[in-house]
């Protein structure tokens, strides 16, 4: 089933193949008189935009926003927010190989198997090109929660983590892998670099931080906070693993050591000791920072051939020629923060719906 | 917001607090004529069934199901499935401790600070128990599956781990730890017993398993089937992490290490050399095995004093007397199968409604 | 497709057939803190309750009404509520006939085409009988908005209709009818007397209306206040047709007959000098009276043989012997009620999520 | 709350203002390899399209639809396929006055009192405008169910009914009314003519069949298929009633009046004697036309002053200058037709997910 609406009431729907004439994403339920245009969403596409060096995929999309809809003398009226991106760089390549062999590791088998056919141009639907429609929305549910800042970063590339001892903030912004640690940076400049030459990829850890979030957002059972953070996280391409605050590492924890304390607070919330939990409890935040953990698998696209079948059941052999990110965990920076802030804005708007 | 609905067309909806006199599950979009009974639920309930053994809690429940609608003659008549389960040991105790103090790791801040109050006896609408409502909804989403087999097993206490190598699903079901291997089964007895004695508890690893799935079950892209399975499984009380297939380990491979090949299959359909995946790529099912892994932390009951807070704001210790599973994850286990079946009869569901 | 909720922040499913064991809904999304316990339901219940008259069908149910969540010391915890009223009455009789003729008007046909069988006893899903666990959750939704004031009546039986200059809404609770005009109810007495006597049944008009709804509930455009009222009062049984303010009237009408003048109010407000529109433009309430009219067709239990064919295509004559009201729109009185309060409740909220 | 998202499983999101620079919709859920081009909506659009009569609104709109995603090579892919819609004919003239004042039965005032302001050029998002997006993606939904053929007309103008007895559905397309009567339609021109000139306008009523829809489809309760029905066409701009079937007229029945008898068809299936339900029966269809009666107000843009209020509470007098259509209800047809298609659709796929 093809389903490409997230959220209950802030709610969007993306469309877009990787080489149709454009993607977009319709915005509904937003809040009325929200300063809103262009130039609020610009900057995280800029943010996850390709070909902007050697590390990520080198096609070139200008990926400029078009807001066609929902805002009026620049604030949100309340009404459908459409937003457009044209595609400007499909390059017109020879697809016939993809279009008749499977690349392993792709979508390409399983939305055969679905569907009958498939548009096999760089991957169409399942291409990570749709999530630029999600960043654009990202940044109008960002207006919605003013009160919450949101920060992601790379933790690990291919297995190589930061040292959080040498966790600086603002050095994210300073390198191409949205690292935060400099001289893990370094490493991952090199251990980048050599896998983009041997046409091989990489795996990579993000983790993202939102601080501001008040106690209460959340939902017992099935839309618990971080149920809804976990399917928006792995709703993401080449997602395959999602952690709330220590994760599987609170599983090897006796209840004593994972237990987040409280001591009575300055302004009567409690001051949690501690925060295992990242920020949930019971499916709601409780006012510490939320914090969850996504695993990026590497890359399908490589240039080592692959054993494959082709769509007519025959052996083949195959590699993935073409412009492809050699990490693609790295532009996922940008795309899991935008999945916090959306999760985070239609919690905001559920929580104040039954609570007044 | 409160939202105890899950499933898009096959929909099951819980309700109950662990004090209140019972708690049930509305099942609506099954499909009519399938062969339904008590009988067919009962053994999953016993299979999750509070204290059968002094690994989990004692609490006597015999979790006697009803069938209170839509089943006519023994058959499914397509209409909504009521599932009604009594409590009966609801132990009148004294709640003022708890109902004065937060018990960290538990829901108790968060639904206050939400709710403004909240149903403090055995953690009301947090508790745990009402995983038996799902494991009612999961019985009756198997009879809507019958290709598939599903199997889950603990695979680690307390960060100790089975060896793969020892691997018997027939062990499974010999020992209270739904462990498959005999020689860990024999360790986490004296693990357990001891986090037990001293009022200590431990998190767990439990993984599951579908196997039959045929390809072409999910989605692109906010209804994946990975999406829908990290949602089902973070919604399941203490689960704070959720893995497909090679989940986090994939972020540490390279693209070479991480391809799942293809050959020609016997039927037509490629075999797969390999399952990184876990079953499912584009969101969308392969055929090969779905495999979810599922981090459930330590009880937040011990009875070890932690520093907290009151609802005044006061501070003050807390040790959580009572009876509690030392080891939730344990019981974890017929849960988790109980949401992949669900997730997998909604899919299977959606599959044909829009292919046919 | 099966579909037993409604709502889509205050929801509730219902459950339940006419000769099962018992049947009730399950309120979600219900604000917390709320007053609320049986006494507060059980009045919307006694006055929909059969048997009370000769005028409505004999099978005797007390519909006494049990909450088995959600409520803790008296007030609504915001979490699911479930309500559960036990079926006392199912008559032990001998379904055979209706089990293999289909007695037209009534849902036999069409729940044997689509699900393959069907409970037969007393219609099963498709009885009436469920409106008793619309009436239960509409007396939860009814907490939830207390500025607003609901009162239904009937405004005509069997195309014989009340005069509006002797409407005493006073009178509507003097008589079996739900009759705001006594001359009316004088009349209708003779003519229901004569339709129950002569085993036939009458249709009816039921106008609701609803005072005290602030301007600005509702939505643009696929949950229009206008639209959600319609979906609701047309899935009660026996509903035919819906209308808003002066609905098919209106349509014979000019734009001038029709406007809705204003003027400036005491408080602000506009002061409107009509209400052609049943207090909704643009699918938003304006503040004045929300009005709705719907048709019920007459029951389709009548004692004549009309023409039928069998489950096995034959042809066949059927008569409904067995109590049935002679008039379902009488009781379809405070069913309709329940459903504009369900309506605005979750409007109420949809509202406050999106504006604050 | 905006809730601009109809439908299931086959959904479609509309977006989009009557003078900003575009509108359209994403339709979600299709099934995949549908032959789908631009050329398959066009005549529907065509249909509905403004301009092409002196009886509709002078706005000259050429309506070319173009399909951004979900169809490849001719097919559709199973995809969201983005529908887009270019505004052209925008005309900037003054609308200060709109902008103070509330015009009387239009959403003015219920927007500025939810959202606290208003786009006001040309009605913002409660233009009938948005309706063209309704009616590309009906004919996305018409590829769905090729099995109905849906038809619509006109059957009363301003309290003018047609002459049943004059029926002949090929004048329908004959005339700028959708009308099936020819008499009908002669006197219609001197009607609409004269309510043009004088500045007035006329109500009207739209009846819609949908022929060929197997008996099956529907639900009981909530989604059942004349509660679609009803939400979808109050849905529409102007609607202010819906019947299915005979309506309000089968209130003033008997039961016996009311039966629709059957008799043992040559294939198998019933032979209807009489489609008093419209084709309707405990919520799911019973293989007979679906037919669905639908009460268009007159439209409120009025030459002739009406008392009103402005923004900041003053008296004032407004008049509707500008390009309007005397009788919405005439271009309602091709709208009320696409509701059809798209709730069918929607009911079909249903269907299928639920029986197979």
């Amino acid at each position: 089933m093809s389903y490409n609406t997230f959220g209950r009431v802030f709610r969007f729907t993306t469309w877009g193949e990787s080489h149709g004439p454009a993607l977009g994403a319709v915005v509904d339920g937003c809040p009325p008189g929200l300063t809103l245009s262009e130039a609020d969403i610009q900057p995280f596409l800029d943010k996850r935009r390709p070909g902007t060096s050697r590390f990520t995929t080198q096609r070139q999309e200008p990926d400029q926003v078009r807001i066609l809809s929902g805002v009026f003398e620049g604030r949100t009226t309340g009404t459908p927010i459409a937003l457009h991106i044209d595609n400007v760089d499909q390059r017109s390549k020879d697809y016939s190989e993809v279009a008749k062999a499977y690349r392993p590791g792709h979508a390409d088998y399983a939305y055969d198997a679905k569907y009958g056919f498939r548009d096999y141009r760089g991957g169409g639907r399942s291409s990570a090109r749709e999530t630029a429609a999600r960043v654009a929305a990202g940044a109008v549910a960002r207006a919605v929660i003013p009160e919450v800042t949101i920060l992601a970063w790379v933790e690990a590339i291919g297995g190589d983590s930061i040292d959080y001892a040498h966790f600086h903030a603002a050095e994210i912004g300073n390198n191409p892998f949205f690292c935060p640690d400099p001289h893990a940076a370094k490493r991952w400049e090199a251990l980048v670099d050599s896998a983009r030459k041997a046409g091989s990829s990489l795996g990579a850890v993000v983790v993202c931080e939102a601080i501001g979030v008040p106690p209460g957002w959340g939902a017992p059972l099935y839309a618990k906070l971080d149920s809804e953070l976990a399917a928006a996280c792995m709703s993401i391409n080449a997602v395959k693993g999602v952690e709330i605050g220590d994760g599987f590492a609170a599983a090897a924890l006796s209840g004593e050591q994972n237990a987040d304390a409280m001591r009575p607070g300055a302004d009567g919330a409690p001051r949690f000791l501690a925060n295992h939990a990242g920020g949930i409890a019971g499916g709601i935040s409780t006012g510490q920072p939320v914090r969850v953990r996504v695993a990026f698998k590497p890359t399908s696209s490589i240039l080592t051939p692959v054993e494959t079948v082709t769509r007519d059941g025959e052996a083949a052999e195959i590699l993935t020629k073409g412009r492809h990110d050699p990490c693609v965990g790295i532009r996922g920076v940008p795309v899991v923060e935008a999945m916090m802030a959306l999760v985070l804005a239609d919690q905001k708007l559920l929580h104040r719906a039954q609570i007044g």
